[in-house]
């Protein structure tokens, strides 16, 4: 059975999912959106009948969202699941490091954020990746993994 | 007696204090912002007979300073002074970090940026904090730790 | 012991404290403002062992405000607190007053200006003062009588 | 039988009806207005089987004019009926005034503004008000009392 | 004796005369400027062989100014001198007072307004006014009031 | 006693003074224009106890008005008076003139052109003057004469 | 039989018809014009059955045209046809003698002036006139007077 | 000995050299310019073996120019050289004159009119003349007389 | 022997040289960079008979490297040779940082960015470094050591 | 005697004329032109009684004329007279080298550039020249020389 | 030992460093700066123990640098140095020549183009070279040498 | 047998067909050029019955193809087949030339110039030519002088 493996990268003020701007970004809490990306992807994994190695990162540094990505390419994943945050309007570094790498990567947004704040509108990183799937609060991620899956399973 | 914990965080380049274009911010280094800000919260605290725990952080780091942010939050700080220096003219995570953490925040500025060079009026982090402190020198730092003490003491 | 002369001027509304727009500026009234910077100041004054003089007015009135400023310089006031409200957007005639007097003067606002509607963002009168201080409800003036008395003391 | 309390506060310049440009404004002078405006009011009321106590008032202040909506506020007006002249274009302060108070407030013109200059145009307290009726002379007022009536007799 | 009413009227800050900006309006004081208008007037009555009765008036109240405007209508003044400082750039108020009565009003500045700041060429009150002098110093007004006496003596 | 020197200059179709719009200009007529400066001017004089030497000019003719501003330059005359009429919308050349002479030049109109036509508001010539006077009808001149006595005669 | 006074006043360089770029004004000289324009009214005048008293006039100088146009007042012409060549692109003076005097002025034009260069389409002349008849040679002229005679004649 | 007439028209302000604006136009007056040109010219002449008849005119009206232009034309000059002063800027109705006459037309300038303010360097009149000579002081005229003897001396 | 101390500041994404878009960057690694880079100065070292301390670090943190850059100062570094990656077209906290401290600083580009997309032309750094060596691949950081050997070495 | 060094460049297809358009530039050719000047410029010398060495060059080359005009500075020329022709419109290197040099540079054209298109105004390289004459076919060089020398001469 | 081949190709004006604008381009002049080249390429050669063939060219001829460029492709030079000086705001010929031949081209300059006027800051020219080197002076050209030595000494 | 004589003129860089980027221009060197237009000339000439003299010329040299244009014109070409390379977008000075001589020419491009980078779309150069064939390789050669050849056949 082939082993595919894929990273989910938090971007910053992820990691405070339920405490930050619960009207905009619902009551659900960071553990939660691991949990359901994991059990979610797992399920894919099973209707798939391949296997998912399933690693999940949080980071507000701009910096160690590069390493990361770099991290991932090193251990040889296949895909990764990235939801910038903010950084996605200004950081060309993230962007730059997303154009270095092998795997394949998705950009995600829990929100529309076409349907938000102008400043909101632009991502310098979505150029550097696959596509985008934003809207769908935690299925944003799901359908990423299920997605990278489906890509990779032979 | 009631125990306030303040933080204050000093944005990038501050602790070049004295060194950095003195001609604009000063001949004071920043060991004497820090112990300025230490002494005079002291007093204040002093004053209003209660217990001041006061952290001071300096970091160049933009992610450093949402860690920071968050940290504050989770260790059930009262309230933080930011000196977001350049970052206040482009993070929109520190901004979006502000605005997800429960202690109250205050931007300061040691000059008065609104009668300063063009780009240094904009201030993205600004709409995120409770109120701004601008054009006191040491002092604006002073004037928001004293307001913490006096919006948390009871 | 050194005796320092501050007057507070509160500009058009400010008499409707509580009853005005309560969800932007709270519910506390016009009197509590009053007494709660008097009180507060005296505590200043005690602190720093000098004695405060403190005058406090209101009017809705341009005029009175301008005659006010000019009194405070006849009366040898060593600092002034104002918050023009909506004359800030408009009063050329207050700003051609305030650069006309002697005491030091410090603008403040009662909600952070910078987090609401674009034309509160226009100050025709900051550019006249020694500083601004914005979004502390009754402490920006308290904020702004400390750091006058600090300023004067000596 | 309900009793409604209504004011209509004449702006600056008005208390010269007859007086001022009689080409725009016509030959009836103010106590005639005030007069029209009573009598009438008394009909509407008399009419709807409600009793109205009807306080007019003129000032060429703009603070007398925010004075006396604060005044209304606190005498327990149900309505107003504002002309604020000249004040409409430029004073913000007494659009805050408006938005401050209880009562219903109704902005009118003699004139109809936007047939005459450009400048005459634009008000700035209109968008604080409950609506505005402008161009019927007298009845500008007239109307807008009934209105008062008719909104506040049940 | 014929005997002829002038008023004079001066703006905001005008009574700061000697104090404001010196290098622009020179360090002679108010009450110079008071009493050089009184003497010299008094030498065109006794010249014309005219009584002339002058009050002299400032305020830094736009709403005083028009009050005064009306008083002068109302007392019969024959003309009245103005000199409206900052109001002149925005007090739509004023410029429909001028308009309203019949006393002939005099617009005057003591510096050439033309040769300064651009935002002190426009007058709103001008237009309204029966003519103006500017440039003269304090011989602004003694031409004005010179000029009135004239216009009244017969 | 010493003597003053004073040169009047009348612009294009100010002869025409009773026959042009009366509506603007009134019905007096040239003749009593010169006379009434003359005489009004004489007055003066004698009221300062000093010789003036007044010498009136009219021309249709834009060059002529030069030669005359640079004749007056010639016979040492101390003050100019001028109407430039319509040419001071357009005579860059009388603006020049008036900047290369000595005598000090005052820039006078019979009526308020500030509020007529647009087109009427600009002056080409009035930056090059000491002063300008505009609204009085013939006395905007005599004004203008009495001020320069004042001005030369000590 | 009724008298009609009738003045042609030709503008700058129109006595140097014929030398002046004839390939634009056709090669008839001066004399022509003013022949030709004396026979046609006078044949006009016969048709109509009434005496004109004509008189043709030129000038290069703004000053004499205007001088002229006062000159017609005066003597009590009833209408006057002037092209005023050069001079309506810039001459507000003879614009403003136009509007002074009491015959009826007609502006003509030898050549379309609007199917010319750009500058030459700007008039400030016409304005002040009855009307403007362009493009017809000489007969611009004779159907001028003809219609000054129509209107006159009775 | 051919005989050549040569005109030279110093236009507005001319006459008035070396106290207009020495600091521009240099501290030598008109009549060193007018002898300048003189003594230049007839040495030109005598160098060339023929007769130069010189006449020089000043002038500082529009339509004297103009005359002076048609003059030179029916009196045989076979050149002009003519500085338009301010004219330059608007006078269209000497450029036309210049368009219009047989004799060969030079402009001139004392200074490098493209190295000065914006204004100067539009010269309605420019492309009607033959040639410009600019920035040669008083030799940018006797370049341009000796130009024309040559021009004219076979 | 004078011994010279060089920083070498590798910015984000450049440890990820030889994977990062080999047809851009080539297929050498960071590795090989840093090992060039030593091997290099050493040589210039040799040759130019001083000691060079060079000392070379790597982030992908923008605030790291602010660190970096202060940290060269306070160990009193002589130069600094500087690639901010894609930090260069948005940091200007990096700016920031150069323009304070005492080395100095030459950025440094593999490729020659000119050549390249739109957004990479521009650099909020560069104006405050001394100067930019761009297009060499490793030679770039070489080139710029060897400079500032040669810069220092006397 | 002294001698006067005088270099003619004549620029790119200006040995071409009376080939070139000859509408435009006329029916003389090149050697007639150089002819011309070297006649004229000898005579001027005559006439003013001191030797002048006269050099001529035409080049269609860009390269030469800076060559050239960096010669005229080596072997000590006084004057260049130059006529960039076409290059005047864009060769910053030609004006470069006109701004580098010793000699006294004036700018020369056949025709009246200001007379012909719009691309034909604008030259990069008159900012660098002492003056310019344009519109004298032959004889803008011959003044230009004669300029030359009657600067050169004492 | 292999034998390199170098051009250095110095652009228009160079030749004059030292007599031009030496307050930005120093006082050494075109020879120091060839002698600095050869010197310092020679010893780089002798560090490098291989030969180093150099040949140094200026030109102000667009052409000769483009048949430069092409020769030393001809001739099997392995580098060429080139200052392009003003040509490189226009030379789309010479930018084409860089991208047509083998050697490798480093454009230098010896100012820092990117702190200078507006229009230096364009090149036309870098786009086709290898890379640039801006600021450092005479080290400008000597940096690329010693890279292009490197470059092909193996 | 008429002779017709065409010259070819290959603009800069062309001689390095071939090695200039062979992806854009082919891998057919200049020789292949100049024969196979040679031959399809000859084939033309014969296919037309007339006799053809073809002459071949390159340059990188602006200056050089003015020369060469001229030398066309003075040996009596008939045509003109003109390549003027990266000249044809800045070149006023070989626009003129063209202009000035007797020779049709035809502008050719190898490529089609409209679908390349957007500074190829200009050229200053084809006004002034008979026509343009641009996008067919060497064929757009063939076809001008096919062209040429049927111009001038009769």
């Amino acid at each position: 059975m082939r082993t595919i493996k894929i990273a989910v990268i938090h971007g910053p003020n992820l990691n405070f999912l339920g405490i930050r701007e619960p009207q905009v970004y619902g009551n659900m809490d960071y553990n939660s959106l691991v949990d359901c990306i994991a059990k979610e992807t797992a399920k894919s994994a099973k209707d798939e009948k391949i296997e998912v190695k399933l690693a999940q990162f949080q980071s507000n540094h701009e910096g160690e969202i590069i390493d990361l990505l770099q991290k991932c390419h090193n251990e040889d994943f296949d895909g990764i699941v990235i939801n910038p945050g903010a950084f996605s309007h200004y950081s060309y570094a993230i962007a730059d490091a997303i154009a270095s790498i092998k795997p394949t990567v998705i950009e995600v947004h829990l929100t529309n954020v076409y349907a938000r704040e102008e400043f909101r509108h632009k991502s310098v990183t979505a150029p550097a990746c696959k596509g985008q799937i934003a809207g769908f609060g935690f299925d944003s991620y799901v359908l990423a993994t299920s997605q990278l899956i489906k890509l990779y399973k032979e």
